[in-house]
């Protein structure tokens, strides 16, 4: 009864006129990896046996419970800020060893070739650490890891994202690939790693005191906590990591949340700023202030005039296209890969050699090419540099360097730095966005400010067109708006640039927003990870609740008996399931798979039977909760014996959850679901019975029907689809596309993987 | 049977063991003004009405609706910055033109007592100017209208807070009381001025592309972001300003709004500083970036070490324990004040006078105190010039003099400063306390730092103590984190100062609210302004949405008489009527008061009926909607032949409207309310038969009732008050505390004054 065919909601019903077979195998795909993908239900727990539990924790213990939730946001500020300075260290140190090698043999005289020969060796050693590690050890280690956090805070249970493991490939690998030479950012995966040193806070066996934190939403907030202290570690940039965390990610902040999302975003920056002077040998131990240097160089005595706010805004549109231009081809290389190489294995670590190989060789060669004096890599002028200098260095150069660069040679780096950068996000090894789609934009920026200002020197600062067009070309990729702005701003030291970053961004995001969705969007769509956006469109209000819901629910009695609720668990792969009254039929409450599971498995004499003793909530947390133990275990736990027993149900049940009518609109429910965190909104009747059920996947489903749809076509013409919206009480009869299943969501059986 | 005695749900019942007749003179006081106070809906519009009207709007129309959107959203900042620029433009012309006479008195020869009495004058009539606008023309003139903000942000109809008439009595007072030299500073004025700025433009009259700016939510987006405005013209600072409307007022941002809020900001940002620069003769027109001056001057290169941040704490700590005296003084003062003084009137501007007086003629004598060389203004040092010049270029001077302060007259004017702040917040002048809270810390500050100084000069910049103290003393008083921190950073230039300014601001903040609440939150308690804060204390967990509700409640059927709903509209003053289904008796939805007064009033011969057509939500916007017609005028339009026809009320009904079920906890009817911007939420039984409706007035006596209580004892011990919860389903019998009347929410019929 309970078969894997899930909803059949898909657009290739009724949208594959043209190519039906190539839609219907996408939308299988489409199918396939969201039935892998669980939610994660941040609402509040309000069964009886939680709430006797908060009021036990009360009092005192309850006082130092929230006391140590400052402890460890405190302490995951200093871990974040803690890997991201010995992911700086292990790389500065790296890479200079390898410049100091190349000078030792260029002053031992031995010749190009064998230079290089010793330069790609180097190289292709480092990348093929980076790719072991993403190929054959934790395939989630790859890429930024942004689109990833984003799904976690969205509300989407994406296993082992946030696994010590996956630091530490992530933290080694970073450190590898940026070392080898390839146009990748340490910062994405700083966002990455600080999120995960969040995470872990809340895995701490330290007794009852720590076990609250192991309740979803708390463990939310802590994520959202670390990323934001990666972003303020990897840039210095507190601010701009709390806003981060705010734009990208939670769509759950209230005002105490943002504190703490605030205090451990200070923590880590100021983890940072400690060692980032004396590490660069600029101040002594302890000094901090204005002396300790920013990321990107301080932005000071730079003026502009209004007009320029103009040309700012035609970089953010020159932004914004290539932005999208690159997502573009970047998608569709994405594509090719998922169809071709796969997330792990051999073709994927061979691919990591071959790019690594080709783009190696070529930034090796290519500062030789226009008019080079000599190929002692320290003699290199400023644009020759740009090549085999990190990235980091090379903006910082683009932005203060008083000498004009080679006009040429700029622009051909910034050409080449932006086809590399295409094909290499995405490849097997950690690799952020951040500061390669940074330098492309600056060395576009700084060549046209070159040219501006050999017009008339009076304006047109080539510094400050390199940071618009940085600005402008991250912007129009990632449509990151408010926080990177800020993000800049902290990094360059002056709170005045604020305002003219902020609209290049603006503008790129805009222009770019015109042709395709930022990267780190485009790839959760590939993943077919059904996030929440911002906001429901606006067809969704002419769509009701009862048009989308799934209608064939496994629902339980309140008062169960052990072995029906064992056949249920076995058949049935839902991990909610709504409690019904058994005499009038009406809808009592949601329970959870996880808690059942504990419950069978811990019931003893006194909590059999109507009205027995409730399991208690520490039991169950001691017991494992919230990891599911096996069917097979539970069976085990529960005996023979009591397998006719009856379970009262209502103590474990969430009774005050929320519910809609079958004619609310879905535009409300997809509000409810965002801003309150649900897995899964029961859809009532007229007279209470339940009549279906909505999951995320519902919801998207919904939205996807409707795109391409003109919204007055939808209501008028189209009734087969849309129905009327129904005035007189009670439920629509015809659903919008039928449904044929039964299933709310399937266990999460495997990873999500690019 | 609709009398006006409210929920009688208040403390005085239980907790007034010791001194009955006064607490419950107190709560009478709170039932009176809380029945004075309107709430508004922010949730989704969801009538078939209203949807019919979304629908034909979109399309072509729909997207020269969005475009207005953002036109008039640029527009709102552009106000709000040229109010900005007109204030201060205005201010530093008077402030000087008094200096210059006092200069040529002086050259001419005129005695001290002469000056004197003309000073005194000139105050003087600045400050009848300024407190005639607010004791006799519009009392929300006064203070600095942070509160009121907050509050219509919050979901509450405060009438006249955002009319263009509060605009001009507000910008005009606030030059007046500045330039009489009172401590009052003119940027929380400038917020006020910029949240009317926005609000204005949803007032626009430009046929119906402009009108659904009319629905509440618009208009509360459009406040939010004047308001960001405000605080990004008054100090400069487009990002603080965001941060502010976020931290303070907006329980409803997603990104989308976030980035229109952020787009006024920057707006009147821009304009601020166009004019900013020529205005002090700093730079050339037109010429913007670094050179600009930032409101309290840039933090170039000012080191400090890291053991500093101890001290800076402390510092917070001082700041907190300062903050929270002063609010507590000035809660006294303002209890007093409302009690023998009034919002308005004869007694108020006296009150103005008197202090006004009292002040300059203190100020005007203080400078020569100790060991003055000349009463000559102009020659005045620093220290003196503390007393008479404007309080941002006091702040200047503290932050950034190299010269050391008169260390006796540093203390003397922080200590007089600190408490003519206390005198004058509250006072019947427009008057803001960002600037007067930042001086009087400032001089605290600089002081200490002067002192450990002289003890080493390797350490402790005088300057950055004055910034810090300047830091600690504002977030003690208002509690204000984030937003404040971004604040000062943009003020003073240097993304750097941003975290040790958060530690204090965090460590004031902590260390204020074991004492007392911020002063805005102070402000509106007195007001008896039913806020939601961020999130209900733990204790609502226990609570059940049955126990908190209002039982007896006026519903009307689906298919309603004409008369009947006047005659219910006439003896009940609710703003939201249940509708039920006559037959089954279950619930269907909400239809507003608004509604059905405009419905009647238009309906004609196919409008009646069962099934009859829907009034258009155009013909009521163009009838006046949201305004309240008079039920006398309603009688007329809907003449006495129709007064037995039946209108059919589905139609305009919202029934998609959240329910919760009896047994829900109120920690989550709380959520609900404050995350979506409810209204009325309405309580079903298990057979979805109407058991009661929740405002946000019952769960703020549910709240107060649960205060001091503890929560164990609650649960355990006082089960008189606190059913234990009902595991079973159904509504518990027994209600909190018994409920008698009907009313849901009173009209508004005097506006809330201090």
């Amino acid at each position: 009864m309970l078969t894997s065919d899930f909803r059949s909601r898909t657009p290739s019903n009724k949208d594959s006129h043209s190519c039906p077979d190539l839609l219907r195998k996408h939308s299988e795909q489409k199918i396939k990896a969201r039935q892998s993908l669980e939610s994660v239900d941040y609402d509040l727990h309000e069964s009886q046996q939680y709430v006797d539990y908060v009021t036990n924790l009360s009092g005192p213990l309850g006082k130092v419970k929230g006391g140590f939730r400052w402890f460890y946001t405190v302490l995951a500020g200093f871990a974040a800020g803690g890997v991201a300075v010995a992911i700086q260290f292990v790389l500065k140190h790296v890479t200079e060893q390898r410049f100091e090698h190349q000078q030792r043999m260029y002053d031992d005289g031995h010749g190009l070739l064998l230079r290089f020969g010793a330069w790609l060796i180097g190289s292709m050693v480092l990348a093929a650490i980076a790719g072991f590690l993403v190929c054959y050890i934790e395939p989630l280690a790859a890429g930024s890891g942004i689109p990833e956090i984003k799904c976690i805070l969205n509300g989407i249970d994406l296993p082992n994202v946030l696994l010590l493991r996956t630091l530490a490939c992530k933290a080694f690998g970073i450190v590898c690939s940026v070392a080898a030479g390839l146009p990748c950012g340490k910062e994405g995966p700083m966002i990455h790693s600080g999120a995960i040193c969040g995470a872990q806070m809340t895995r701490v066996h330290a007794g009852p005191i720590v076990q609250p934190y192991k309740i979803n939403h708390e463990a939310r907030d802590f994520v959202a906590a670390g990323a934001a202290a990666g972003v303020a570690a990897a840039f210095g940039s507190p601010i701009g990591g709390v806003l981060f965390a705010v734009e990208e990610g939670a769509t759950h902040m209230n005002p105490r949340i943002l504190v703490r999302t605030f205090v451990c975003a200070a923590v880590a920056a100021l983890t940072v700023r400690f060692f980032a002077g004396p590490m660069e040998g600029m101040v002594k131990w302890g000094m901090l202030g204005t002396e300790v240097p920013v990321e990107f160089g301080r932005f000071d005595n730079r003026p502009y005039q209004i007009w320029e706010l103009f040309i700012f805004g035609i970089f953010g549109i020159l932004g914004g296209l290539a932005g999208a231009l690159f997502n573009s081809l970047n998608t569709k290389l994405s594509k090719w890969r998922m169809r071709w190489i796969g997330p792990r294995g051999h073709m994927r670590y061979l691919e990591v050699l071959f790019v690594t190989g080709t783009i190696v060789t070529f930034n090796f060669m290519a500062p030789l090419f226009f008019g080079a004096v000599s190929s002692e890599m320290s003699s290199y002028s400023s644009s020759q540099k740009l090549f085999i200098n990190l990235g980091g260095e090379c903006i910082r150069s683009l932005f203060h360097d008083t000498e004009n660069f080679d006009q040429r040679m700029l622009l051909f780096f910034a050409i080449v730095h932006y086809a590399q950068t295409v094909w290499t996000y995405g490849l097997g090894v950690p690799s952020g966005l951040f500061v390669p789609s940074l330098l492309g934009g600056a060395a576009f920026g700084r060549s046209i400010g070159q040219v501006v200002n050999s017009l008339d020197a009076n304006f047109a600062s080539p510094g400050v067109y390199a940071l618009i067009g940085a600005t402008a070309m991250l912007s129009g990729m990632a449509r990151i708006t408010i926080s990177l702005a800020v993000i800049l701003m902290e990094t360059t030291g002056e709170a005045e640039w604020g305002l003219p970053i902020f609209l290049t961004v603006m503008a790129a995001k805009w222009t770019g927003d015109l042709f395709n969705k930022g990267i780190y969007d485009i790839h959760i769509d590939l993943r077919h990870v059904p996030l929440l956006e911002g906001r429901a469109e606006k067809p969704m209000l002419m769509l009701q609740a009862g048009e989308i819901m799934a209608t064939t629910v496994k629902s339980a009695p309140v008062i169960a008996v052990v072995k029906d609720l064992l056949s249920m668990l076995e058949d049935c792969k839902h991990n909610g399931f709504p409690v019904v009254d058994a005499t009038t039929n009406t809808f009592v409450g949601l329970v959870e798979r996880n808690t059942l599971l504990h419950v069978i498995a811990l019931s003893k004499e006194d909590n059999f039977g109507r009205g027995g003793r409730a399991v208690p909530y520490e039991d169950m947390v001691r017991h494992g909760h919230p990891q599911f133990p096996s069917i097979t275990d539970v069976k085990a736990a529960v005996g023979v014996n009591n397998l006719n027993k009856e379970i009262d149900l209502g103590p474990y049940t969430n009774q005050g959850c929320y519910t809609v009518q079958g004619h609310a609109a879905a535009m409300r429910c997809y509000a409810l679901f965002r801003t309150m965190g649900l897995r899964h909104l029961p859809v009532l009747a007229a007279d209470h019975t339940l009549r279906g059920i909505i999951t995320r996947k519902d919801l998207l489903n919904a939205m996807e029907s409707l795109e391409g749809h003109h919204l007055r076509d939808l209501a008028r013409n189209d009734s087969s689809e849309i129905s009327a919206r129904n005035v007189i009480l009670g439920i629509p009869g015809s659903n919008l596309l039928k449904k044929s299943n039964t299933s709310l969501e399937e266990d999460a059986s495997s990873a999500a993987t690019p």
